[in-house]
């Protein structure tokens, strides 16, 4: 799918966006009545019907800066997505964080059981590789380093190791610089990998256009979490569709537990300018970037 | 690593190939000291040191009828075995099977603690693509048609998806066809994939030898399973390395509670015999891959 760039307004082009991928990975996915039927299922519990789909719109928008076929997008797109939904459903089972309310829904193993989420997120992250891989109009083996890019920010150099420190960093007085390092793997390098995908699924960039997008979405990466941490200790768990305020309760060293909030909400507000400052060679092709920085650090869930 | 086909007995190819691939797989992962250390260490735990590695075996055997290049090889064999390790860790775990002993040693779980297991299954599968796309020697689409073999056969369309319908099936009386779909795709799917990409990482094959393989491949991985359950209900868990009985135990449906004993191992025999024919058109070239087939059948552990 694809929503004329220039056109519409920045919250036109987002629902056109999310539209197109609910109806994208719905296709992606095999149907409820496909044999496993309750597993399959439950994969589409876990990945349709919301989400704020941030990773989707960052892979549109830094397509759009390089001219991407709009096809090939809405796969790097919906793996991205696959890669995010499966570490959510993963992330809420009772041995990690034993949540129980996910975008305002039961969390998988609530609403089935533990097995299924088990499942349900092992076999989200086959099928992320599955639909990348099977993307067209991109030339095989830049499709080929966009798998190895998709793998390395999903295992352990990326959000699982970024997993893995959380768990290891309850309780402890993590430094700032410590909580930033966990944070670039757990939720940044697929916010990276989201920008750099979009990206590597068009024409070639520069070395210095490909390090200003780097420069981006590291700023981008870690005001997502910055928020993140602001909002579980400033909103409910009604508007957030989660449960609020669940770091402080499990003792888990955040942004606001370290610089106070004042400082979080000033350090998310820093890292916007920054996102904004390292697109400036793109002019107008940035639009949709320069959007998303603002959304991702003004939303209020 | 490679070693001479046509030069040493099977045994001697079988230890040379287990041997290398334990040291590939461990090149293959990062170092037990890189941060997160205990998720590395404990990947390693459940990647490295045993195993009968009979999947790259196949990707070996299948490769020497191709002339594939061994490094290639090595990669695709790496990855399977990846798959197959993270399923071994996930199945394991008190959600699923809840087993505490696997080659031997504590379970993944128990040597660690479940989120840990979790996290080195999740980032495991993640490894295997980031190993199998960085293969050299292989044309870019083609190994792209890899990946998605890969990735279709680990998820709800293979490995995953016969996990779901074993774990739907415990107390329920099955008929012989239902119980060869579920281990078509439990322990098929990957057993098949082991064959088709050691072929692929080689040079093309007639439609009428890919259909051979497929025959051949099919016949090993029910096989497998048939042995399996025998052993499960024959065999101690000290030979076995894992917990002997465990199928009866959780009222699980096998070959032996459906067809009895004899039945079974009859039946072994006559897949590997339908194996060895699959072959016949491909003359010496097969020969590991003949020898595999005895093995898997004739196993005691």
């Amino acid at each position: 799918m694809t929503v004329p760039f220039d056109a519409v307004t920045f919250q036109d082009w987002m629902r056109g966006i999310q539209a197109g991928m609910e109806a994208d990975m719905s296709a992606f996915l095999p149907a409820a009545t496909v044999v496993p039927a309750k597993l399959h299922e439950a994969m589409r519990y876990a990945l349709l019907g919301g989400g704020k789909r941030v990773r989707p719109l960052l892979v549109h928008a830094a397509g759009a800066l390089t001219g991407a076929d709009a096809q090939a997008l809405s796969r790097a797109a919906a793996a991205v997505e696959m890669i995010h939904a499966y570490s959510l459903v993963h992330d809420d089972m009772p041995c990690m964080d034993d949540d129980d309310l996910r975008r305002g829904k039961p969390t998988v193993h609530v609403a089935y059981d533990e097995a299924t989420a088990l499942l349900v997120g092992d076999a989200l992250q086959s099928q992320a590789f599955t639909v990348l891989a099977g993307a067209e109009g991109i030339p095989p083996a830049r499709l080929l380093a966009m798998v190895r890019l998709l793998a390395d920010a999903a295992g352990s150099g990326g959000m699982c190791g970024g997993q893995a420190i959380d768990l290891d960093s309850v309780g402890l007085a993590l430094t700032l610089e410590q909580l930033e390092r966990m944070h670039q793997l757990k939720t940044g390098a697929l916010l990276r990998a989201s920008v750099v995908l979009g990206a590597l699924a068009g024409k070639d960039l520069s070395a210095s256009e490909l390090e200003a997008l780097h420069a981006y979405s590291r700023a981008i990466g870690l005001a997502f979490q910055v928020v993140d941490d602001v909002l579980d200790a400033t909103a409910d768990s009604a508007t957030l569709g989660k449960t609020a305020g669940k770091d402080a309760a499990d003792n888990k060293p955040t942004y606001v537990s370290i610089l106070g909030l004042d400082e979080s909400v000033a350090l998310a507000e820093q890292l916007r300018r920054d996102a904004h400052a390292a697109l400036g060679a793109f002019g107008d092709g940035a639009l949709r970037l320069r959007e998303l920085a603002d959304l991702i650090v003004q939303r209020k869930a």
